[in-house]
């Protein structure tokens, strides 16, 4: 029988753009783990789940069995070249859109036109937040950084279609949801003006996600697992309840990214908040065959008019295809379940899979 | 074969009563989430695993076929009158007995005596111990409340079977798990009785919970998820281990419900504390086709007499059959699951069941 | 078609020794269970998971079907008595090699070479730091106490294959990560030493922990569920982290024990932190048959090299043999799963469970 998810639209919620840069076997490791160090003696970043999934979904489309082993894969991609793997990779995706996280901009990365180029698809601008006040700040005083930054990031969401926080990165989703007032606001201002570094102050990352709630666009917010720079127990979505409460008289959506593997959290937050969505993440892409469990456990509170996909993909080509893939596959694992179950018709169940491939993304983020 | 849980006795261990009250279809789809506001735009409460339980389990009941289109269902719904649905409801949920939160009481509810009546079956009363204290506060002074609540209390237990605690919502399970003393009390009744609003002082709730154990009744504990009233990382009953410690020694029992998320947190709760129980109670009513996962996560840790069935039922006759025919379905699938692993028997599978389903209730309770 | 896991190497990572002295019913029960009390009236703690396990696996070695009643399983026990069972139990669970942690020594339990005869195989040395700092401080100052510990440690690790910290039970894992300096541990030695009592202050703590960092031996750290000694909330490895981070230089492995209900978070600590493993310890054991959904669990975003296998049994020897024979079973069916699902070959499949079962303890300890 064709899947539930056959030629299924989707929609990438969220992620980067990709290096064309040659890659080393340990390079190409690195991209494909959370992980920024060599790894432990022994073993490998890709002899995980991510790794099955590799050579699973993409080796195929480099002209090799499924399973073909790592080696054999990287000599292949090493062959054909970084430009015609990028193709072959994100035409295989077959995605209708991609929002693309223009941040941070590392050596190598190809502009989002050109993602979308290589995709075929519509690549639309995602702003984040504390890149823009990093930008910003040089050469504005304490008193004149919110004027900047409001101005700039008036700019910057002309042209785009959804903002982004990264607050649990630097600080932890235990923030107090209020608006810091002005004066609190140019003070922290004046303190990270004259003691650099990056961006952490509290106060300036409530400011940024006040700001972005005048702006008006739906609000991105990383939460759960990513590389050790988070700090996991202080990324929890519940943790977010506050800013929850606080926000819903504006309307303004909040996306909860990744959420693993506190999703559960993150999916009754999208079931009692009207404007909170849950949205699946990199947890598709790193998880392997077992995003068909975490998605189950996504698809339990949240009403099925809440819950996104996106990829978080980063750098190589590979990981648009994984995450479409294996969204594809698991999403119909998981349905075609509940209808064996007698739990949903069969229409029932190819509607729930269009609007969390593709429906819900167009509707939130007004995409036509 | 025949389902292990077939003819299954069920004591619905927590529900509330109902409306019949005519409803339109956004009140309706309000008593079937556990949010408050209207569902986002292009977003319905009933587009959910809660609302595929519906379509599933309940249509059949007013003779439309399963998975008929929620308007149809309520179209039929509204032709049939809301006597005719509570009464078929509550009948095809076959219940054995009900025990009923009789608190808070919103306009349009019946009576405990009322539910029974359609039931077919014995509904006991659950005394809410927050509710109990702000129907007796008003008169009594600061020095006079824990006198009068005490008087109260007493009359209330004689006609009960448990008491329960909103702990959770009013100031979250990190308490303070000392019995406070008599100063203590007078003093906060005394600042609560002059600032008025709801009892959420954590030394009245603490007084609340001792003079429950002094009672000797089992206490009914929400935790985990519920409406957005709940701090959702408070409700976590991981946070109610030292309470756990601190009344061991007078072996009343404590029954946490709802749990999830954390409902294997619960689970060892109810493993190395003997006055501790698991209560399913909401997940399996909104979870609908989910209870299965999660009811396989609650029969983990915790031994089998340690888990209990309840629906959390509150205003539609609707949610009692959900709650009940899914736990039957989902009992049934974890069970067979196990005895089709060769990890029981079939006898051992369905004196499981029938401890879960009723067996335990009754012990705890005393039902007979 | 035979078990992807037939004859699978196994080293159980963690365990304790056995007792061999008759055991009345009543104390037999007790073994099986992290809880200290009787059990409810009603319930029994081998109506569980756990005891279904011991009828499945156990029963047989005793000449008893599968499933053989509870009751009839302790009373052919009896009849064989304690060494005849021992053996079998432990033949039977098929071990490559044991890791003993040698604390507490209750009464009535075996040498550490008597299980290794019994088992058949080498039974290597685990440290535990707080019982020799507990065993070195009498007769030492306040002054002393690092220096003494410091010798005792160096004497203990030359016999030993790790050590082992349960600052999990004597704090909580929310520990300063840093080193505490000399004059702090003097001051903490001192106040412990005159108060008495059992290793518990925090700074005594840290120094174990940067004492075994020191000494290079991986360190085993319990996380996750316990007996009720244990706050379960405080025991979330993710609390760990900080302790992770200031080690990553170090390189020396940190084995984290249990995990469960957490084990999500230590799989992603895993994943992120080189030097950091998660091993499924108790969960297997205590969970019978469910170990298969939490070793599905455990499997996601830790690489395949990260986790490892024990049984923490403790006690009974049937324990080792539940653990054994359950993981070999759940692994089976956890893989079995990915290859039907297409996700790996069956070559793949064995190759991660080789390393789970004995190849990446053998790695990570430097067993030959």
């Amino acid at each position: 029988m064709a899947p539930l998810t056959e030629d299924l639209p989707l929609i990438d919620g969220h992620c980067h753009t990709i290096t064309t840069a040659p890659l080393d076997d340990a390079a190409f490791a690195l991209w494909c783990t959370e992980a920024d160090e060599p790894s432990a003696a022994g073993t490998s970043y890709l002899d995980s789940r991510l790794g099955l999934a590799l050579r699973r979904w993409c080796a195929p489309v480099l002209d090799l069995p499924a399973h073909a082993p790592v080696e054999e894969y990287l000599r292949r991609r090493r062959r054909l070249g970084p430009d015609e793997v990028a193709g072959r990779m994100l035409r295989a995706a077959g995605l209708s859109a991609l929002l693309v996280d223009t941040g941070p901009v590392a050596g190598g990365l190809v502009d989002r036109s050109v993602l979308g180029t290589l995709a075929q698809a519509p690549a639309h601008a995602v702003v984040r937040l504390e890149l823009l006040a990093e930008q910003v700040a040089p050469g504005t005083g304490a008193d004149g950084f919110a004027d900047a930054f409001a101005a700039a990031l008036d700019e910057a969401v002309a042209g785009a279609v959804a903002t982004k926080s990264i607050a649990a990165y630097r600080h932890g989703l235990d923030l107090d949801p209020a608006r810091p007032r002005a004066h609190e606001v140019s003070a922290a201002a004046g303190r990270w003006l004259r003691d650099g570094g990056r961006l952490s102050d509290p106060v300036l990352l409530r400011h940024m996600l006040w700001s972005a709630v005048d702006a008006g666009l739906p609000i991105q917010l990383h939460t759960g697992f990513g590389d050790r720079d988070v700090a996991l127990a202080r990324a929890d979505p519940a943790l977010l309840q506050p800013f929850c409460e606080a926000t819903l008289p504006f309307g303004v959506p909040l996306v909860l990214l990744h959420c693993y593997p506190y999703h559960r959290q993150a999916g009754w937050l999208a079931s009692v908040y009207p404007h909170v969505y849950a949205d699946v993440g990199l947890g598709v892409t790193q998880l392997g065959a077992r995003a068909t469990a975490v998605l189950g456990e996504f698809l339990e509170l949240a009403p099925f008019g809440k819950v996104l996909y996106s990829s978080d993909a980063y750098g190589l080509p590979e990981l648009y295809l994984i995450a479409a893939a294996q969204l594809r596959h698991s999403l119909d694992l998981v349905l075609a379940e509940t209808v064996a179950d007698g739990a949903a018709s069969p229409a029932d169940a190819r509607r729930v899979a269009e609007q969390v491939g593709a429906g819900n993304a167009a509707r939130v983020y007004g995409l036509s």
